[in-house]
């Protein structure tokens, strides 16, 4: 740090370097913890099983703006977001634990609300609420939410193994929930400012959906299983296609190709990218929040995989460590970063 | 609720009221699941063991004051929040997984103080930092702090086992950490109203200490086991001595009888206690932030107990639901409650 009055901004550090940074001298030494830090959950051998934990924060104002957010909406994709990490790691979800801080403007039936959601979606994933925290908060709504599910010993997929020349495969499609939330919030101030009271939000309802609420798709880590493949990396795209990929690159050792021309973008997308005068590919890289799976394969799996509706090969790893390439429909080659601290709102 | 206008205050509810009252209708339906909602821990069967998950917020503001509270003891005592439920169980932590909301105030210094305390209470009861989440804040810090133990099958220790005559034990001393607290926050007032440099702590070290960097009796654990004590019932006195024992009372069906004469308070609490003009037994009661176990114990294990230096009985429990007293010296009995939502910032 070149910093010399010991105030580093906390900006200097991408989301992933800062984590490294600060607990990279701390190493576990329990025999029960499989993996530490720096995968989607913590593994931990549970004697036959392993066992998955992960953890988030959902914070009022940075994670979602109840102005447009339903409460019920918001329990549901809590538990979402929760869960995605367990199945990332191609593990079985089994419960959650739901901490809130809550502020004196809300009331028992706004968090009963939030139940209801909490609910649904642990009724549709099969997981238990199992637990939890409540608090009051000064300032708003604050959720933690932890998620505990299972793996067979040597079932679980991490960030770490994708091997050179593996295909690179995503399910669903990208940026929009991203292009979602930046259509609410345009209808968030264009109220606020000239008092509308009916917001403009019809043709796109999926890319509302997908930001309000999402879902996630259990279903193809299933159908990889039934077609007997097994990938070599996986992870959830939250933080952005671009992002989580890099992730996989560097804990890897490898790099990438990936296709502009394959990148999945929804229609409702790709016109609302053009409305406010922005590539889609921007928000397909960098939107985050997509709640879609993204795992590579051995290259002899290609006709496996092509069987598969709900898969989608989006380019290859290289050996080139650090090259990490998307490839234009003209041939033209553009480095692939991630975004910074401040992107991800 | 008699509010016909859908707006219940939070108020109307205790804390454990609030939980139980939104989370009735969720029942767990998955085998894994042995214990949801209730306890201090999530009871997970994982095959050959039982792994037991629990998580709580902290919040600025709330929780604590960076005024006066080091990073480093804030990162200290966050992990003994989180390993505090799963030794309240009987069960050994393994990992603890945190959570940061940050705002831009803080620098990246102040985050490596953070997790320096984190590191160091890792280090001290031996359990590894296995993972979290880090996400930008709009107002302050809030951290999520997931614990992971392990217990085996037939010895963890639940809220809801005390029965009628079971002596009702306790480690430590009550009410200091919430005395401490009361200090800090006069010598704050003063040091902004009066801008005194120099806060006059002299003297109350220990209850500062109880505040700022608790630790938790994980080693009276180990000796119930050798003197073959096995507590019918347990927890860690975290909200308050009065909550958390009409907790174990209610969730067992039992009535209990504590003696005013036998509650441990330190003489700084008490001394503290008669400057600020409170009852000791106040603070002793309903403080909380004691990290202390509680439990019962069969009658019949009464000389083994007083065999254990680090344990007090403070009374016993009865057969009469609902009937919760405090017996004075003079043999005056006054009926203990608990704390509202709002007692305890």
């Amino acid at each position: 740090m070149s910093n010399s009055d010991n105030n580093t901004p906390i900006s200097e550090f991408g989301k992933y370097g800062l984590i490294n940074h600060i607990t990279g001298g701390i190493r576990p030494g329990n025999k029960s913890t499989v993996t530490g830090i720096g995968d989607d959950a913590a593994v931990i051998d549970s004697g036959r099983n392993l066992t998955l934990v992960s953890t988030d924060l959902f914070l009022e104002g940075i994670h979602f703006n109840l102005i447009y957010t339903p409460m019920k909406h918001l329990g549901y994709k809590a538990v979402i977001r929760a869960i995605s990490d367990i199945y990332a790691m191609n593990g079985t979800p089994g419960q959650v634990l739901i901490s809130l801080g809550i502020s004196s403007r809300f009331s028992v039936e706004q968090i009963e609300e939030l139940y209801e959601g909490i609910g649904l979606a642990c009724g549709k994933y099969k997981v238990d609420l199992a637990g939890g925290d409540t608090t009051s908060s000064l300032t708003g709504l604050t959720i933690g939410v932890t998620a505990v599910g299972f793996a067979e010993k040597n079932k679980i997929i991490k960030r770490d193994g994708a091997k050179p020349n593996d295909l690179i495969c995503v399910t669903g499609d990208f940026g929009a929930a991203f292009m979602g939330l930046q259509l609410l919030e345009r209808e968030r101030k264009l109220f606020q400012k000239e008092k509308i009271t009916q917001p403009d939000l019809s043709g796109y309802e999926y890319v509302i959906g997908r930001q309000l609420k999402p879902d996630f798709p259990a279903a193809v880590l299933n159908e990889l299983g039934s077609e007997g493949i097994i990938p070599n990396s996986m992870t959830d795209v939250t933080e952005g296609l671009a992002s989580d990929l890099l992730q996989i690159c560097k804990l890897s050792g490898t790099g990438c190709r990936i296709y502009y021309s394959k990148i999945p973008i929804d229609y409702e997308t790709s016109k609302l990218a053009e409305e406010f005068n922005v590539d889609p590919m921007t928000p397909a890289l960098n939107g985050g929040e997509d709640y879609e799976l993204l795992f590579t394969i051995p290259l002899e799996d290609i006709d496996r995989i092509k069987s598969l509706q709900s898969v989608k090969v989006i380019g290859h790893m290289t050996s080139e460590i650090s090259e990490n390439y998307i490839v234009g429909d003209d041939g033209s080659v553009v480095e692939i970063s991630a975004q910074g601290w401040k992107g991800k709102t």
